[in-house]
């Protein structure tokens, strides 16, 4: 009987699981030299979590089930929340500030369409305990550096940045309601991505007065922050908000990223929780969703029941980040390929539980190495050796009757070496574990 | 509103984290040198799936879900299913032997017990295609392989194997009915778990002739290979089974675990889709559950649609595996220490923002840099910098706006020395990533 996999799930066959590992292990390293340090929480968690943050009607785009005793649970379809849980649960011993990344395997139970799964990893870092721009910019840093080490250029992808509380404070002097300010949000955030007529829809559902949704509509398309404080009066608040977008840019500079940082006022962020600095980061010929995108959430760990602590924070799903660097033609290249240390060949089947002694001493010294499971003659196991990338050959035959000697023969130059048996296990003992543990 | 976890599951602090990466870092290790190819697949599956391979009963043990349409989804307790779905998807353009591995995170609706978390992490190793002994040899050795390389001896553990089908045709040859037999291997798995009176109240039900259950509890009684063909007439199909139990055990010695394996009648293991060789990994002292288990699986595939495949492989647990590591005092000492290359120290406020540039540019060449967020004075931020366990501490102060000087100091032996801005970015760039690339 042939079951089909989960519509929106992916298998990954060792193919795909290099490619993921490539990805997975870059996002790690990039987190650990920016001076991350990893947690990950369950795979599942209390249904309320998800509906503090979001509301209750997220329900219907999560994976919900019950255990035994009928409590709510729910697939985890971010890892915020449970980040949030987590720093509030310790959030009097752990020291700050609380720099910490994940790469959770995340659900959602929505259409699949082109780079949005069902079933996806994505990289998260978060800086917990900084008030200061400068989180929001190593935050962003960290972002570039790891797509900047697989080799996308500033030709390649832009990060689009503004404030929510800038935005948020201009807003409120053109004559937006606090009420209204929600829902204005959402609407901006869609704006890039649907038809002038049904942003217009939202615009009007979202504010009343007509006036100020001209006013909000030529905000929109103000290209600079130095153009804002021409064309409209500003609060305090809102100089104030400007003056740190300003200082963000700064910082961005001195990082030597501007040629990747662009100010651009429609980016809002479609969620409510976000307080100040937001960013997200875009293919440049605008073909993609956005490859990834974060802010600074301020107000989340008191909806958790904690104290408020300032945050920024940032995340990058693998699909479309997939589907950019397969487009730039970045991926296949860069992926490790399998190799082996050494290929084991027994020159006669004499010697073929000898090989497989050998392969196992191998193996217990850290080395990578293999044999066939059944005998064959030499010239197809050199084949073999070949297809499997093994950087040597060591054969077993006629010189191991005479003298204990094995023949080492190295694959990239073809030249050949006897050595004493004792004294091959000695030199491969002496020598560091191969690539292949760098590999991983 | 403070929410708590999900009972049965955990949080992975950094600490705990680093733990996790460094049990499952190792599983993946071993698997790759012992020629193994990871793969995965969805933590999703449809309920059917493990429905086919464990009996409809099994839906009260899992985490059940529907999706939008209604379909009955499960969340994995095991990822067999899923090898033989994805093998058996490919099954005619894989190459062969199939030596694949995976560490998926599974989940079990169970109640939890010291050692059985509802949520944990798993190694499995198979070996598909190949009948050989020499397979289920070689996943026994992948397996001590790991276990040997944290430091577990054959004073610590000990592999209990034996053969399914020579059990079978053993109980056959001494007159269990074919009826009674997965029944009577349920029994005998439970046979050291239990009291004496309670198994035999389920050897009872299992077997109804009271002389068969004599030779029954006779047979378990049997202490080596030898003393089998002694005790009982064997059939020709027995005496086939026990021949390749020899030359398993004739491999085994090949491979120099002779210390950590031997013969146990009692190693039947639970589940009912086992054929050949089983075996399972215990601590000597029998103070905890089985660390891990597996054998010859050959009739799995069918079961999934597929054409029949010789099959055989292994599952270790992360829970009993982490206990036994920490009772053995064998964990904490070999979890590796967050370090950084780099900690970059303005020696003065006016150099804060040159600082930031360093650091961001040491990390931008794969270094791992920091800094402090705030301007501290330079005593504080040698002791951050040692407490961070750097490598180096780069001072940046007047020798900068002297001459563009940088002063290293070098933490391990106090040393400092200046260095050219540019030639120290060179040096920097000349190094091979620091140690953090392997702790990942």
């Amino acid at each position: 009987m042939k079951i089909p996999p989960v519509k929106g799930t992916r298998d990954f066959y060792p193919a795909e699981m290099v490619c993921r590992n490539w990805i997975i292990g870059g996002w790690k390293s990039a987190s650990v030299r920016n001076g991350f340090q990893e947690y990950d929480g369950p795979i599942i968690e209390h249904l309320r979590m998800f509906q503090i943050k979001s509301g209750e009607e997220i329900a219907s785009q999560l994976y919900c089930l019950e255990d035994a005793a009928g409590r709510s649970l729910a697939l985890r379809p971010e890892i915020t929340p449970t980040l949030a849980r987590m720093v509030n649960q310790r959030v009097n011993s752990l020291p700050r500030p609380i720099k910490w990344f994940s790469v959770p395997r995340l659900l959602r139970a929505e259409r699949p369409q082109r780079g949005r799964l069902r079933e996806f990893f994505q990289w998260n870092i978060d800086i917990i305990g900084v008030e200061d721009e400068l989180a929001d910019a190593e935050i962003i840093f960290c972002a570039v550096d790891y797509l900047r080490q697989v080799g996308l250029t500033a030709d390649d992808i832009v990060v689009k940045i503004s404030s929510r509380r800038m935005i948020g404070q201009i807003l409120r002097s053109i004559g937006v309601a606090e009420g209204e300010l929600d829902g204005l949000y959402a609407a901006l955030d869609k704006r890039d991505k649907i038809p002038p007529e049904a942003f217009s829809r939202m615009l009007q559902k979202a504010v009343a007065d007509e006036k100020v949704r001209l006013k909000v509509t030529e905000l929109m398309e103000v290209g600079s922050l130095d153009e804002i404080g021409v064309l409209f009066g500003l609060s305090q608040e809102a100089k104030t908000a400007v003056g740190q977008v300003r200082r963000l840019f700064e910082l961005l500079e001195i990082m030597e990223l501007g040629d990747y940082c662009i100010f651009d006022m429609g980016t809002v962020r479609g969620l409510a929780y976000y307080t100040g600095i937001v960013f997200e980061i875009w293919d440049r010929a605008g073909d993609l969703r956005a490859v990834g995108g974060g802010g600074r959430y301020d107000n989340l760990f008191g909806l958790f029941g904690g104290p408020d602590l300032p945050a920024t924070g940032f995340g990058m799903g693998d699909c479309v980040l997939e589907i950019l660097l397969r487009n730039k033609k970045l991926l296949e290249k860069q992926l490790p390929q399998e190799r082996l240390d050494f290929y084991v060949a027994p020159a006669s089947a004499e010697f073929f539980d000898k090989a497989v002694e050998l392969t196992m001493k191998l193996r217990s010294l850290g080395r990578a190495a293999d044999f066939n499971y059944k005998f064959l003659k030499l010239g197809k196991q050199l084949k073999q050796a070949s297809d499997r990338n093994a950087a040597r050959c060591v054969i077993i035959g006629e010189e191991y009757s005479a003298g204990k000697e094995l023949v080492v023969k190295d694959m990239a130059t073809g030249k050949q070496r006897a050595v004493d048996f004792q004294r091959f296990l000695e030199e491969a003992r002496r020598k560091a574990p191969g690539p292949q543990a760098e590999a991983l």
